[in-house]
């Protein structure tokens, strides 16, 4: 019982994994018995960056107990992204780089959060106070997670910290920077053979806004457009997720990596607070957001805002 | 409109108004347009620190528009312990040594919270990662919030690097930090000369627990018996807070100084959770806590525990 989990959000992108492995590395050197696991298998992406750094996927939990009683939390804070029993356990720690909410805790603890792009870049600089050093292959999903977040360097959520990191991290993981990111990134856009139902699991989370609970996915990909040619099927399965989940409202944002562009689709209500947010008008459910590629930074805020 | 107010919890203690005055320093330094604020006037132990070190109390705010617009939280972090309008303004960062609850950001920020014993440990370490130098008074004010919150070390919420920068901060104010810590920690037990009224709200705070609304206060004294002589007035004091701020529980906790005991004295309903949680009976509304010092790690987590 004395072991503790090092784990990201569920439905886990490139960050959630890596931040967990590169923590629980760093833990483990600090003499902490930790395991990093995972709250959901990896992406396509994400899968690419553990096979070319030569790591093995953390293991899938869904609740805490009773192997663990205590858990050290990355890349995310809010308790209904976490474990299922993450009300029920300690939490000694996070490193995350998102806005705080729907958590707490009984107890004093670590919490180090920063308004950078990814997590990856903050456990940077966690090896260096601490003095330990970055192995390769952390180096290089550290710096993998990085590239995903900041969508190489292209999202608004991008800092000068976010970039040197990266630089920093792929001398040691000893790879191209641009051309291994293109290459990673293009593995996460292969969603032609990916059901509906699928790529609205593969990057999501649930947001309470007023007394609504709003559900955001989000799916990078090279074409728009292919994507669309599957809207009324992707309608039909978030009205029934709506309805399953209770979810009020469900947006799935379809961004263009290459353009850094956002088409929006929307189903469920109140579907006027999605337009003043973005200040659109919704066409057959959906709107063009030019520049969006930050659920974070660029969809989140101007929602909760409106509500 | 773009200046930012740095500020501690309400009913400041020498940690809430020495790390609002450091960070703020700290924040200028970096070139940030900041002013120390405080929520409440200081105390007379945080008065004396103050003249001690030559520096003058930050003047004294309860809502922070329309003069500012963007705050910076010191030793705090629950709203109800805030400003008044703190849910309005746009917080840019927390540096805190407690627990996080009731606590929402709509955006990323800066977050720094570490169990330790004192928020000026936590700051001493921030101005050493900006490279930034302590100046004598600073350091004055700096280590008076770590023997104030750790009652010269003797709270089991005190960490050996709340130690280490209590000997490093008396070093650069160049003060004998035993006998300064002492004659610091007597000037706040001056309790005779006060109302039972003032000594209710020195140092006290809201938590909900459960469903309940629970208010606890804490005064330090050299002879807890000086302080019962006024029993029956405390009681009828704390029923009447209870009624006109809607607390379900009072809880007064008079801590010896010298001996690092308190005696715990109990206005308001559910009773039983008190008994529960201190596993004690209490006796004409009062019990004794051997060795209980510390509101934050040995009060409100058995009580949160017991709702």
């Amino acid at each position: 019982m004395s072991k503790i989990f090092v784990f990201g959000h569920q439905n886990p992108d490139t960050d959630a994994i890596g931040a967990a492995i590169s923590f629980a590395h760093l833990q483990k050197e600090l003499g902490k018995d930790v395991e990093a696991v995972a709250l959901g298998a990896p992406s396509e992406e994400t899968q690419f960056a553990l096979t070319t750094f030569g790591l093995v996927a953390p293991r899938v939990i869904t609740s805490v107990k009773p192997e663990a009683d205590s858990v050290m939390l990355v890349d995310h804070n809010e308790f209904q992204q976490s474990a299922a029993d993450i009300a029920e356990v300690t939490i000694l720690s996070v490193v995350d780089h998102h806005r705080i909410a729907n958590f707490e805790t009984a107890n004093p603890l670590y919490y180090r959060a920063e308004p950078v792009g990814c997590t990856s870049t903050i456990i940077l600089k966690l090896y260096k106070e601490a003095g330990i050093e970055v192995p390769k292959a952390i180096a290089g999903i550290m710096l993998s997670a990085i590239i995903s977040d900041t969508l190489l360097f292209k999202s608004p959520t991008c800092t000068e910290e976010d970039v040197a990191a990266a630089k920093e991290l792929a001398t040691i993981a000893a790879v191209d920077l641009q051309s291994y990111g293109l290459d990673m990134l293009k593995a996460g856009t292969n969603l032609s053979t990916k059901s509906v139902a699928t790529l609205l699991d593969l990057d999501a989370k649930s947001f309470p806004m007023g007394d609504k609970n709003v559900r955001i996915a989000q799916v990078n990909t090279v074409d728009i457009a292919e994507v669309l040619e599957r809207q009324a099927e992707f309608e039909a399965t978030m009205a029934s997720e709506n309805a399953k989940n209770g979810y009020d409202l469900f947006l799935l944002v379809i961004t263009n990596i290459l353009d850094s562009d956002s088409e929006l689709l929307v189903v469920g209500e109140p579907k006027a607070n999605v337009e003043a947010a973005f200040q659109v008008t919704l066409t057959d459910n959906r709107a063009f957001l030019p520049g969006v590629v930050s659920r974070k930074k660029q969809v989140v805020p101007p929602l909760t805002e409106s509500f």
